[in-house]
Formats: structure tokens, C-alpha cells, sequence
């Protein structure tokens, strides 16, 4: 009589049920799915996380699919994490990117799943980046991230990608402004999708421009245009996958990064959890809603309340621990 | 002889250049920018705070130079705060909004002022939130807050706001999905800016179509039709802001609402503090950088680094109350 394959034996063994158990977990915070991560996290690093940012309707979730489909090609194995509150994986704005995603739902060398902002403080990021950890964990070759590109929590999660692709929509400069702003990170690939477009060309010039303006690095940021829907240009942009792949490989970039990016996790989970903390503790304390009345009354302002708070909430810790 | 009034005593005679330089010392995180909010604290609480959030190039900030110029005609004194890294009011993207903008620059009674998001851990909307106290005290009638409506930073400030306006723009059905998907909630008035597009009937069936299904509250969400660049619609939307001002005062939301906000503010200020906390402590610890090599090593997972890391924290935190 053999014993039950445990959750992790049969994650690690590409199950897919058993991958999409462990996300749920992760995402419910159930401590089981943190046991988890700890027993496989050394079976990650394998697999190129990429992350692909750019507005709502750009074609971000068309673009994945056409990916998926090359990649598949070369039988490697696909994860996609969706993060954006208005996806079509979710909410099915676009008949048409269902269709084309559920093609991919019936392939076992495929998992697809989504995540939403249920207005979690810090949670979603973390969830998101643990079930990336998951996904590599269970043997899949390319992890496709995807977010909206504006906010904080868009930018954690993007952050934690091997290679940036940001997809832009002819006719559409917000991105472009966040760009030549300094309030986007330039990207490791630029995506022109829906290039049909009649304004493709000036969009081009305009992103030339921006680049020409960035610091210069020793990886010089390919623009590729395509048409996702119609698979067109997809291709060229697998190949400028690869070489940013090899890029980073070859100069140590790749290691540099995953060590911010790990280092940036911790940080996170550690400031996650201080706040959880905090707010245990002043759900049962009669004080802050008295310091809080004096806030309300204008008599006492928010960051010298915030002192006092933490002058309790230390004192408190501090007692826990005698 | 008489004493030179103090920078606090000219922010509350309505002084602009001693609003400006307050904001600029919170915003710096300057400890005299704190001292100086907690002094003028008492005296707030009078300004509506009008937070107008939507996508990029739906024409928020045409819509409020359209607003300061009828608010102005009744003799009220308006303060603009814009946090949106893709802003006209930073980055010139539409000259003319500029144009009607640099009208108001010159009117003493109108104060405008940008903050752009730097990556601040947290500290972009606390300081947002502390200038908007600034402007309060100084005077102002209304304070309207300008954000692009995704991301948790964005969230928070507009969290903040008495009265939130939705601003849509006909053809961009993005900010309708998330309503629907009840990632962003339910604003107090949805304006359909660039009313003449040929989607707007579309676009405001569709609305109504997600407010039937939203929750009843007793305040019926107005839609406002506008061409903000025209002018057009603007009054019949100064009559909603002030239709639902009345409502909130008369229904005691107001004092709900702005108590909810102040303690969410006092949160986030302990949060903050929290984690520059840690960052502090860990920047001089060597264990950190031997756990974070673990983690790179894929030998310890980025959890368990965390809770390591936090009971190191909490001694450190013990030793230094000792």
C-alpha cells in the first residue's frame, strides 16, 4: 500500500488541480497555502517570468494568448496570471479573447487563471507573487504576468518579472506621458499592438523619443509592432523574448534583479504583516477610538495621533513579549 | 515693534505663498511640515472636499478648470490638488488645458498645485492628504482633488474626498468594467465628459444598467452629461456637487464618511512610520543580508525569511526601549 501523494508531491508533478488548490490557498491566506510555498520554493527559479503592463484595452490578454499558442509550439509549458480588475479572463468584456482563451483552457500544458483586487491591504500583491512562485514550482517554462500598469500594487507585481513588456495602443499617449514622466519604468520590450492603426507610426516616432531620452543601458529596448488578434508580429516579439532572455542571462542581470525583486518581497510580507498586527491590536483597545473621537473633533491632528497609537502599540508588543 | 507673523498665521490669513511653501515641507516630509499641520489642524474642516477621479484623457482636468471658473463667478475660494502622473497640469500633455488653466494661475482666490508620484512607499497619499488639510485651513471653499482612478494610491486619496465624482468619457468602457466587477466603487455623481461622441446614449445606458444592480442607498446616483472643454453641462454638475452636499450634511454621511477617512488616515501615518521603522533597522543589519542570500539560494522561502526578520525586529525594538 503506497500513501497519498501529498499537495506539494502532486504540484511539483506538474498536476494541474493541485496547482490551481495551492493559488486558492495562497489567495485565501490560509497558512496551509504558506506551508506550501515553503516546501516547494526550492524547486523554483526555473521558469522566465514575464510581465506585460499597458492600459485597459490594449490587447494585453490577445497578445497573451498569441503567445501562448507559439510557445506551446515548442511544447513548453504556459502559466498566465492575470491581475486586472477589468480582464476579459475575468469579466469577459471581449468575446472574442474568450475564444481565443478557451482553446488554451482545454490544453493541459496550460494554466490560466485570475486574480481580482478585492481592496486587500498589500494582500493582492503578495498572493500574486506567491502563486507566480507556485506556477514556476510546478514546472511550467514561461509565467505570463499581467496588470494594468497604473498603481502601486500593478507595480509590485510587475516588478517581479524577469522581462517587462509594456503593450501600447496606437492613438492612446497616456503610457507615453508615464514614460517621458519617470513615473513608469522604461520597459525591456515595447509591444505597438493593433498596429492597423493609422496612427502606428507616429506612436513609434513618439516612443523613439522617450527612449532616446532614457539612460542609456546596455540593452537597447526593441519597439515591435503587432496585431494580436491576427497573430501578426507575435512571433518577432517571442524572438526579442529570447534574446532579452539570453541578455540577461549572459550579463548577470537576471540574478541582480531576482535578488531586488526577493529582497523587495520580504520587505513587503514583513510590512503585510506589521500592519495585521497593528490592527488586531487596535480593534480591542477603548483608547484609539478615544484618540480617534479627538481626531474627529479636530482637536487632536492624524500624525500626532498616529504617535500616540504606536507609543501603545509598542508598549503593548513589548508586554507580549515579557 | 511687532513680530513677523508665522508661517501658520499666514497660511490661515489665506496667504498663497505660505500655502505653497507648507505643502513643499510636507511633501519633503519635513518634520516643520508635520508641527505645522498639527497647529492648523483645529482650524479645518471647513472646505468640500471634491475628489474627481477616471482614466487618463477623459478630460478631468478641463472639467475642473470648467468648475473653478463657476465657482470663482459665486466668490469662492478653490484649491486644486492634481495626483496624477500623466497630468496636463504637470506634464503639458494637452495645451489647451494649460491654456485654461494659466487663467487661473493668475487669480489670487485659486490655488493649484501637482504632486507626482515618486515611488514613495505610502508617503505619496499621506502627503496628498496633508496638503489638502493645508488648503482647508487656508481657507479654501472647495479643494478638489484630481486622480487617475486605478491603483491602491490613487484609492486612498480619493478615499478622502466628501463627494467623489466618476469622470467617463464616451467609447472607454474600462472604468464601467470595474464598477461592475466592484473593484471601484460606486461614486457619488458619474460625469460623461465629451458628451458629443456619437457612444455617449450608449455609453450612459450601460451605466445605468450597473448602478440598477448596485446596492440602494437613499442618494439616486446623478449622470451628468458635459463637454467640459465648451463649458457645457458644467453648471447643471456644480448643481449635483451642491445637491449632494446638502444630502450629506442633512443625512449626518458627512460626519460618517470624513470620521472613516480620518481613520484610515491615522492607519496608514502608523503604517508608514512602521515600515521606514524596519527599513531603518535592516539597512545596519548583517543577518539581513545572510537571509536574503537564503532566499536568492532559493534555500529559504520569502515568507519564513519574513518571520525571521520580524522577531529580529521586535528584539531590536525591545532592546532599544530597555
Amino acid at each position: 500500500m503506497t500513501a497519498q501523494p501529498t499537495l506539494a508531491e502532486r504540484l511539483l508533478n506538474g498536476d494541474k488541480r493541485a496547482l490551481a488548490r495551492a493559488i486558492t490557498l495562497v489567495e485565501s491566506d490560509d497558512p496551509a497555502g504558506w506551508e506550501l510555498v515553503r516546501e516547494v520554493f526550492p524547486h523554483t527559479g526555473h521558469a522566465a517570468i514575464i510581465g506585460l503592463t499597458g492600459a485597459p484595452g490594449a490587447g494585453k490578454s490577445t497578445l497573451i494568448g498569441a503567445l501562448t499558442r507559439l510557445r506551446r509550439q515548442k511544447d513548453r509549458q504556459v502559466a498566465v496570471l492575470s491581475i486586472d480588475p477589468s480582464s476579459p479572463f475575468t469579466h469577459g468584456a471581449l468575446l472574442g479573447d474568450r475564444i481565443r482563451l478557451t482553446e488554451h483552457f482545454l490544453d493541459p500544458g496550460v494554466f490560466i487563471r485570475s486574480m481580482a483586487n478585492r481592496g486587500a491591504l498589500g494582500g493582492l500583491s503578495e498572493a500574486a507573487l506567491q502563486a507566480a512562485l507556485l506556477m514556476d514550482a510546478a514546472g511550467k517554462d514561461d509565467v505570463f504576468l499581467e496588470t494594468v500598469g497604473v498603481g502601486q500594487a500593478e507595480v509590485d507585481v510587475i516588478d517581479h518579472a524577469d522581462t517587462v513588456v509594456l503593450v501600447l495602443m496606437p492613438g492612446s499617449g497616456d503610457s507615453i506621458q508615464a514614460l517621458k514622466a519617470g513615473v513608469m519604468e522604461i520597459p525591456d520590450i515595447i509591444v505597438v499592438n493593433k498596429a492597423d492603426h493609422p496612427l502606428t507610426d507616429t506612436m513609434i516616432r513618439e516612443i523613439r523619443g522617450v527612449l532616446s531620452l532614457a539612460p542609456q543601458r546596455g540593452w537597447r529596448v526593441p519597439i515591435v509592432k503587432t496585431e494580436a488578434g491576427r497573430g501578426e508580429g507575435v512571433d518577432q516579439l517571442v524572438e526579442r523574448l529570447d534574446e532579452h532572455r539570453a541578455y540577461i542571462e549572459a550579463e548577470g542581470t537576471l540574478s541582480e534583479r531576482r535578488r531586488r525583486n526577493l529582497r523587495n518581497e520580504v520587505l513587503a510580507l514583513c510590512t503585510f504583516r506589521l500592519r495585521r498586527r497593528l490592527e488586531e491590536a487596535l480593534g480591542e483597545d477603548a483608547e484609539f477610538t478615544r484618540l480617534l473621537d479627538e481626531v474627529v473633533g479636530r482637536r487632536l491632528d492624524p500624525a500626532s495621533a498616529a504617535t500616540r497609537i504606536l507609543e501603545r502599540f509598542d508598549a503593548g508588543e513589548a508586554a507580549s513579549r515579557r
